[in-house]
């Protein structure tokens, strides 16, 4: 039987999703406690992609075989009273047997936070990116933004450690949200799939539109060159969610 | 010259606020930016009163004498850049010499948050306590609350290791809040002076009012017994915030 489950992680305290030898990671914890349900069997689960240290997950999709005997509305917390407290389940559900969380992900959303207070509050620094110095000008992001949506070569927006060879993507939206209550800018962005880094690349560059420090008009220039060398600095992790992905 | 800080901090990764050897405490990281600024000299620093591990602080008053020459206005940013992210200083002003951060407070006030979704985010895991099984009846808590205000021997409400004799304290109020988009109950009172665990005791206690578990007719019973022992079990220090210390 294949599972299918929704859930969320604090990346604070992790190196990652993916499992690397010594590390804390999330698949790691998750596999851990499938590990101890199963009385011992080792469950591969596989996510709808990897996520890097420090960056959170509200909506991550996983899924896994288990032949465990178990009552479909039992299985959230069967996983939630062994998991550790920063990763959530929150659904999970019987899928067809050929479902996978990676190869069917149709689109992904992912949202990144600055908060612009003059002094970062201390229950935010690794869940929101601190810029004090800067009025960020949001209508030049916006338009700026506007240059990377739809279908294109994306290389400039992709960290060099990469091995893939098709760096053609399709963005769907980007949409930009002001918080007053707690002063925070998000940037929310749909697309079809994002290469290594590209959501991280895409904020750096646009925050640098939106200080000045980069001007809308060369937004397609550094799409065309497909150099990473061109577009702005990687935003740092901890300011990135993966909130959402989708399948048909 | 003495100097008055108001500093916020998390206290999740903090053994409590007091110097304890091999720890890491809040006042140690203090001390310890200080020194480095007075170049290897000991600056002793008073606080308003300690708070235990997992305690947060969005408004602890502290106070330290220096004969460093740095204008008013460059203190908050020398203290802040070398602290680490979860102590930051919202404030520094010069106060009279023989101000004194825990004789001279006339007030404090303490917030208390729970929250009550079914799950619980990772990302409030440290901030709030998680009750999901119960839906709390805030009028009963308000009502038994009632029971608190004014100048009682709080003995009933202070946790049994403590050397001091004076047991009397003045309530001033409690409040309680309702958030309605992340589905917390936040509890907010103020008073004269605070024993140790007393607020979180308060918080236990008007918690198994609000749940069924102590009726609103016991609480005068509780306070006049002066015995811990019938008061309700002390609330998790995580959901705790010392938001506010009053000077005349």
């Amino acid at each position: 039987m294949r599972l299918r489950a929704i859930i969320s992680y604090d990346g604070s305290q992790f190196s990652g999703y993916q499992v690397q030898p010594g590390k804390r990671t999330v698949q790691l914890e998750l596999e851990r406690v499938l590990q101890t349900i199963h009385k011992g069997e080792l469950v591969k689960v596989v996510a709808s992609g990897r996520t890097d240290a420090g960056v959170h997950a509200t909506g991550q999709v996983i899924h896994f075989d288990s032949h465990f005997n178990l009552p479909m509305d039992r299985w959230r917390t069967a996983l939630n009273v062994q998991l550790p407290k920063d990763i959530r389940i929150h659904s999970v559900e019987e899928v067809a047997a050929d479902f996978h969380a990676r190869y069917h992900a149709e689109g992904k959303t992912y949202r990144y936070k600055w908060t612009l207070n003059e002094i970062q509050s201390p229950f935010e620094r690794n869940y929101t990116v601190h810029v004090d110095r800067y009025k960020p000008n949001v209508n030049l992001m916006k338009e700026a933004s506007v240059h990377l949506l739809g279908t294109h070569d994306f290389s400039s927006f992709c960290a060099s450690k990469t091995s893939i060879k098709d760096f053609v993507r399709t963005v769907r939206s980007i949409d930009f949200e002001w918080k007053e209550d707690s002063n925070q800018l998000h940037m929310v962005i749909s697309g079809n799939g994002f290469l290594y880094n590209m959501v991280r690349i895409i904020a750096g560059t646009l925050w640098e539109v939106a200080i000045g420090k980069k001007n809308v008009d060369e937004l397609p220039g550094i799409l065309q060159s497909c150099d990473r060398k061109n577009a702005g600095k990687t935003a740092p992790a901890h300011g990135l969610y993966l909130e959402k992905v989708e399948y048909s």
